[in-house]
């Protein structure tokens, strides 16, 4: 059976980029983006975002302007803050849990590019997925990378930028993020 | 006497975020900055920050996109630039000496939560102040931390974290950031 | 011959910045990027970009909002791609070469401001230009600093600050950005 290019990126797999589906989908969510990230009522906002995600909570309150890829390999469990100007790219799937509190300009990054120029330049991309725990604090100007899990309770440390997986009850700070306290 | 939510958040003390005359607040602002930040007339622009602003000099030049929570608790002195993309988290005082010139993408985030996920996800919220001395320059990307002062005529490179306090008359880089050079 | 203010700037020697070319530049500039990063209709947003620019290649796609301060002195290759919010300020000459990647939120500033505050508060302001090789990654949330020449098939690691130069064939991460991998 033959897989889509949407399930091979999905999957952390080589795929093309310039699939129809996933330019018309493209095209669709920053149309989208550009009017809801626009809307100053809370309810008209974050009702229009929910509608582009592919899972979330009831409880889910985003600052504008919130930009992503596709939306739905975006999974957020319920009482989800995320304050302004946080960019989420869902090539794969970002996984959040339940009560994450985000502050501005947080970035998740799940696209990867190869090292060797010329597959690079041929447009293949991969990716890796992103997993956060439950009742996570991040800071504002948070950098996460490609195939990192973090655990529960973890608090991260405004403008750090997390390489590596960490498990619960820390707190992380720097570049790249380290465990600066256990909670 | 009883003491109001805005004046525990503002005195850096627990309070509650989801209080009526807060929530009112955060909804105007976003709906002014909607507004003002669309506004590519510079006088227009900066005339509007300006009213919402606790305190501001008569030079006073922002480009857009600048946010922030409330404005009530931001103090800019005199002869203040600050480029694209700015934004300031305003629950503490921010206060800004004169003759201050920022570069793009500069946060200053006072809001504090619990690191005790319990306490943290009943909606407690602390804080604490930041203050900027007078002829400060920020490199691109610079972001400060809760509590954290800086002296006089202090350079802070581009793409720092400011996690602690520095005196006069340095230049401070790095994540974190440390003195690396006496001016 | 006198040299105007734009050449001075150009050249990375001290320049008046309100000077009135400039001034007008930057109005025109902040205007039309305010229309330009509002369209969701790919081949006109980047045709628009595209009339902004020194030099670009006729493959050219960057997503909004990208923001610059002139535009005359950013020079891109041909098959550039350039996610979400990239903001290059070219008072000096910003050159790129063929297939680079940029991720979102990357930042290349070229400005520079004396350390002397009295100097600095009479508005005189330098620069360094920023040259970037051919075949060239940068993960989200890059930052460039003034001065800064990156060789060939460079990849820079998300959340990193470039302070200073590095050749070919290199993966650099980090703040301060170094080597971590030969390509």
């Amino acid at each position: 059976m033959t897989r889509t290019e949407r399930e091979k990126m999905t999957a952390g797999e080589p795929y093309q980029q310039f699939d129809a589906e996933l330019i018309g989908r493209r095209k669709f969510i920053r149309q989208q983006l550009q009017v809801i990230n626009n809307e100053t009522d809370n309810e008209k906002r974050n009702g229009g975002f929910k509608k582009l995600l592919g899972d979330v909570g009831d409880d889910f309150f985003v600052e504008s302007e919130f930009k992503f890829d596709y939306g739905w390999n975006i999974h957020i469990g319920n009482h989800f803050y995320g304050n302004y100007d946080m960019t989420f790219l869902d090539t794969c799937p970002i996984t959040i849990g339940e009560h994450c509190y985000f502050g501005p300009n947080v970035g998740l990054y799940t696209p990867i590019h190869p090292l060797d120029p010329v597959k690079r330049n041929a447009d293949v991309e991969l990716g890796a997925p992103i997993t956060i725990g439950n009742s996570c604090w991040f800071g504002g100007r948070v950098t996460v990378l490609p195939g990192v899990t973090l655990g529960n309770n973890v608090v991260v440390g405004a403008g750090s930028v997390a390489t590596k997986s960490f498990g619960d009850n820390v707190v992380i700070a720097g570049n790249p993020a380290r465990v600066i306290k256990q909670i």
